[in-house]
């Protein structure tokens, strides 16, 4: 049987989704509680990973178990021995076909920027911005990242072949000092949606222009998008298959 | 020169506000940046302590400092010292008999029950509560304790003389299946508020009845209401002088 789980996490006391020695990861965590459920190592395979400190409401991964469970029944085996900063939120049975990365065809990762005074208790939610933000012009910016480009010039990891990604869309969300960015693709490279969150900030606050962000675009270069928003303000929203 | 100052606080990874030996604690946090500030030992004085786990939107405390900065100027001297689970909110000179806590007239605690589904994000800023609740049930249980009542019953500490408490209102904000009860009152005893928090459920999943309540109060003794709600619901909202 192939399981496909849509799991939430709160990352902010984990070295991110992927597996790594004597570091607590999200993975490690799931793959232990699925060793005592299943009683044999059973490793489980991502949409896609998440870097330290970025959360996730709608994560999703798959993983073989010959037993049928119904739903409600592995959901609540699972979650009642995982801590309490990860939740299983829907868990079935699907065709053994199904892969959680080589079949999502979209991801949405919505990016919060708080203008409020710092709020302790939202410290690890959201990224606390102190200067004048002009929303319109970041707005504005953003539509030089929708559409289908080579995304090299956002990316952490150059060594890829293949860095064309294409954006569905971005829209903005703005409620009480709080701007919360929406980022629909295919796809996102590693660190893509803090490196473009970061130079939409710049251009907020007016350091770059819109024609500096189509040119650091077109140059295919880290080095023109050199800034990188915090992780804690970024979360993993929704795949779709 | 004495100071008054509003601070807020995330209680989760704090053994409560008072300092305790080798645990860590928001009075060793802030007492530790004065030291280094005005440069000798300065103790604060709080309007009151909070457990391990409780919130602080406007806990109020004040110290002593024969220098006189400016708000801003102090504000800022010691939030950028400050771990970025405690902030001051406000701060500013006041006269020399300010008392933060024999001054203090009224104070707001609130609790946060949440009824949805399990969310990790949120798992140390409310108590989720798994089972049916009869809301309006607990609006008209709230009722017993308004007014001036000896709390003897829902207070942790049985060796207090004084246990005679004024509880000026409690009222209940429900948006979402969050339910937010709201405590002023002239002063809490300890754990008061989550015992009652914890009563006031039982009369909302109708294991105890209004009328038994009211019994509790009148005798005196903590066994006829054992029981606690988490720590990590409750938030100390407001100090009134």
């Amino acid at each position: 049987m192939r399981y496909k789980a849509v799991v939430m996490y709160d990352g902010t006391m984990f070295h991110g989704f992927q597996s790594q020695d004597n570091l607590r990861t999200v993975q490690e965590e799931i793959e232990k509680v699925l060793k005592i459920i299943t009683k044999k190592e059973t490793r489980i395979f991502p949409a896609g990973r998440t870097d330290t400190g970025v959360h996730a409401i709608g994560q999703v991964f798959h993983f073989d178990y010959e037993v049928e469970m119904q739903e409600w029944q592995i959901k609540n085996a699972i979650n009642s021995r995982l801590p309490k900063d990860i939740y299983i939120k829907n868990i079935g049975i699907v065709s053994d076909d199904f892969h959680a990365r080589y079949q999502a065809v979209r991801k949405t990762y919505q990016y919060v920027i708080n203008l409020n005074e710092f709020n302790p208790l939202n410290k690890n939610y959201c990224y606390y911005y102190k200067y004048k933000l002009d929303i319109n012009k970041m707005i504005e910016a953003s539509k030089v990242f929708i559409g289908e480009h080579d995304f090299k010039s956002f990316t952490k990891n150059h060594k890829l072949e293949n860095t064309v990604r294409t954006i569905y869309d971005i829209n903005f969300e703005i409620e009480n000092n709080v701007i919360k960015i929406n980022f629909i693709g295919n796809g996102f490279l590693h660190n893509m949606v803090r490196i473009i969150v970061a130079m939409l900030i710049e251009v907020g606050n007016g350091r770059f222009s819109i024609e500096y962000l189509q040119e650091a675009m077109e140059n295919k270069n880290r080095k023109y998008a050199p800034k990188l928003a915090p992780s804690n303000g970024l979360y993993l929203m929704e795949v779709s298959y």
